[in-house]
């Protein structure tokens, strides 16, 4: 599959010049928040039969080729992997160098999300074992993507995107490769206990209901039932049995740690005081904040106002971290609505507090079901690699134009009552408010609050958020006037990426449209 | 939609005469186990967009009226329930009168089963606001489909088989209306808490995924999210409270008790007898037991001897009662697997304790899986109206040949390793070892094991087991030979039912295929 140079581009809603076609599928632009309806069904994996699989349960072959050559593996076929296991996994490689050993070619990767351990798949599209990568793209990898090296068109979806794309067939997966760090012989899959536990699986169920072929890859076999089963076996066609499945030190990275920058803990206090004097932060209130140094200190500086209050959370989402599970087990909240396990504290609190729920992009975030988690939460602190004075907001690019980050559930979370971006106001003498961003992750409607360490800007169109703080200690302040501010810092505006006009990546909406396109980088 | 009186007929593999055509669909005629494969892909239900939901989550309308309404209630659609609060249910029957009242005529009803309690519902067959009912038919309404004056023609499912029919797309369900014991909002559901607690929902959950329309109908709200979900409001479109979804007594009977027949002791000591000899009483080894009498104290004997031999089992499966929740609490059982919950005691273990794990049909049952749990049962001790002396059974038909019982689980149990039926070997001086079942429902070939108060009779097909009960004090005779004494005392064989040669209902296998026919009682 050779990439498509000559696809035709048009101007979406956002204003944005999107391809019609990539890799080959038929693309819809970007139509605006909440205006694409979709109008087919489901997709519809092919029924089995009991029949075909062994009554005994034991769905164990010795190795993984086994397991590629019985799902009927060949070339231009799509091979997912989850990232649960993040930088320390190993599971999803090595399935792409054992199809490479079997000769296979032109694959389409189909990770939740790529990281920098990963960087030996270079090699494989260097070599056509993999034709293009459709995920979330970490690093060299998506550096990679940028420098126009990659066959196919990169392909960037949130979370909640890429369930949408699997259930409404827009992606097929052939074969979903599920690194479990528990499971029992029939592929029931657990990722909260064992040697390599990683809390929820959360990103792989999608792929275990709509693969046509399922192999879970495990170091810890255990005997029939796994509970509780993440994965449920009656979706799995194959299990193997690993010594390790990945590196565990890097798996929960133990180094989540609070942000010691006096203008980050400035930003995360600020944050924290917002949502206290906008009556945000009151009984029965919920909240989402990720895993950056940023996000924790802001936690930190939350509970501390919740407990001077007497305020309880209702719930709380993660990605999960021990502050989240001291909130959980100080009494300050009533759940944790977990989609993915940052440190060890969030693992154990997983495996043993019936009130740390693992969730599913399903239920968190998909845009196409009949709602989601994300818009019932009331305030979500998230992070940006740019944002316009419009508050439209990129994640994925840096100034220079070089795809570095994924999207993960940002999108998704825009959805929130109350969504803040928390965010230094300049990197590296680049400002972080810019006239026009690089690429468009998020539209600046759903963009409420931008939080600096030079004062926070809420979104014109929330009146009700600046009448709400109306007379409150806070550096309330136009996002043009820090912008200005930041400028003369810096020296001026940031440079324009030089790029050309060939796009590489596109970058999808919560629905499925196409928003942005990320192009060569010259 | 009249009945097809005309329906062309044709004798299946087990010898059977069905009809091709039910209720306007073509059917298949089964072909023997294991033996009919399926050719298509899944049902896909249409995609939602969470645009079309409100963003707070909140789904609740006034009353049921307002839901089905809002639903798009129209003639002829299929409205399904489910039965876990058993014969206290109020919210099915509340569904059907209701679309009575707005005038709808011919609908299906498409229960998980119905019961003696919604006997209410031959008044709208008569009025034709239900049209027919595909589901198991306990009691009067399955009498009146055996009187012949359903319109339509009954379709009786296992659990197994009807998640099959429903994944599959054999049965498209319009609306499904789901009685929750504690829900919230967005129409989270959990079966285990509030006053009108009855354990699983897992009877609802295909309805749930695959359904056009979700209403979710609880008395018991709770502030989002309720923990667990077992149905996912992700699903659901609207949420109906009620003073009452059901009657808690008769929700979970109170009154499961250990048999005082002495002949019934007899039976279910000899089959726990049966499975300590023949070794299947091993350390890890798993069980079935149903809530009859004879099954309840089955398990008791069992205990005892396991806790003689020192035995442990990995798990058991459920219905659960107190007595398996003693397994479980005195240390005999690692899990129970539990598919739906008979008394209180069930009810709170599976609130309360994370070893009692609710399941599914479609983890348990569903045999267009990529297999199931039921297949990997050591032992199932079950009960039937009749068995044949080619160990053919009957489940749903008394030998006068009306329709009194529904299917359950019962069919998809019988891929365990060793399916015993417990029965005595006449009631009501009608001896239950026949030459020919009124109707089958469960293939010889599946059943192993047949034990009375007279002898164990093995199934010449499992040399295996005849082999390792060799040399034990055990009551085993020839099958025939039972049936020939109790034919002795009864005064001959039972007498054939006097019946039309006009089909009311079919039977189905767990792959969807007609196994047999009921025929209208003259």
């Amino acid at each position: 599959m050779a990439i498509l140079e000559k696809t035709a581009m048009i101007t979406n809603l956002a204003g944005r010049m999107v391809p019609e076609i990539v890799n080959g599928r038929s693309e819809t632009p970007y139509m605006g928040v909440g205006k694409y309806r979709p109008a087919v069904p489901k997709a519809s994996p092919p029924i089995r039969t009991a029949a075909d699989y062994p009554a005994n349960g034991d769905k164990r072959v010795p190795d993984l080729e086994t397991a590629l050559r019985k799902c009927g593996l060949h070339d231009g076929m799509v091979i997912s992997s989850h990232h649960h296991l993040r930088d320390g996994d190993r599971v999803a490689l090595m399935a792409l160098q054992t199809a490479a050993r079997m000769g296979i070619k032109d694959l389409m990767w189909f990770p939740s999300a790529s990281f920098p351990s990963q960087s030996a798949a270079l090699e494989l599209m260097e070599a056509g074992v993999i034709d293009h990568i459709e995920g979330s793209m970490n690093g060299p990898l998506g550096d990679y993507c940028t420098q126009g090296k990659m066959r196919g068109m990169g392909v960037l979806r949130s979370h909640g995107g890429r369930w949408q794309a699997i259930q409404d067939g827009e992606v097929h997966i052939d074969i979903a490769v599920i690194a479990a760090p528990s499971a029992d012989p029939f592929g029931n899959c657990d990722g909260s206990h064992g040697r390599s536990a990683c809390g929820s699986l959360g990103f792989a169920l999608a792929d275990s209901i709509y693969a046509d072929h399922v192999i879970v890859v495990t170091d810890n076999l255990v005997p029939f039932p796994c509970v509780p089963w993440q994965i449920q076996g009656n979706n799995v066609d194959y299990v193997v049995e690993l010594d390790s499945i990945g590196d565990p030190a890097k798996i929960v990275s133990g180094t989540t740690l609070i942000t010691r920058s006096p203008d980050r803990l400035r930003i995360a206090e600020v944050v924290a005081c917002f949502l206290r004097d906008a009556g945000i932060m009151r009984d029965g209130f919920s909240l989402q904040a990720g895993s950056g140094g940023i996000a924790l200190a802001f936690v930190s500086y939350l509970k501390q106002m919740m407990k001077q209050a007497g305020v309880k959370a209702r719930f709380v989402r993660g990605g999960s971290t021990k502050y989240l599970v001291e909130l959980l087990e100080e009494g300050l909240t009533d759940y944790i609505l977990d989609g993915q396990t940052f440190d060890l504290d969030g693992v154990k609190s997983l495996a043993a507090n019936p009130r740390h729920v693992a969730t599913s992009p399903f239920t968190s975030y998909n845009y196409h079901g009949k709602g989601n988690f994300a818009s019932m939460v009331d305030a979500v602190v998230l992070g940006a690699t740019e944002v316009d004075t419009n508050f439209n907001a990129n994640v994925v690019t840096h100034s220079d134009g070089r795809l570095l980050h994924g999207i993960g559930g940002w999108q998704n979370c825009l959805a929130a009552r109350c969504t803040i971006l928390a965010v230094p106001s300049f990197r590296d003498r680049i400002p972080v408010i810019v006239d026009d961003v690089t690429t468009l992750c998020g539209p600046g409607e759903l963009i409420d609050v931008v939080a600096t360490e030079r004062g926070i800007a809420i979104n014109p169109r929330r009146q009700d958020l600046i009448d709400a703080v109306r007379g409150a200690k806070l550096p309330i302040r136009p996002i043009g006037e820090i912008q200005k501010e930041v400028e003369r810092i810096c020296g001026g505006k940031p440079q324009r990426p030089k790029r050309s006009d060939r796009p590489v990546a596109i970058v999808k909406w919560v629905d499925g449209t196409v928003l942005d396109t990320v192009w060569q980088v010259t």
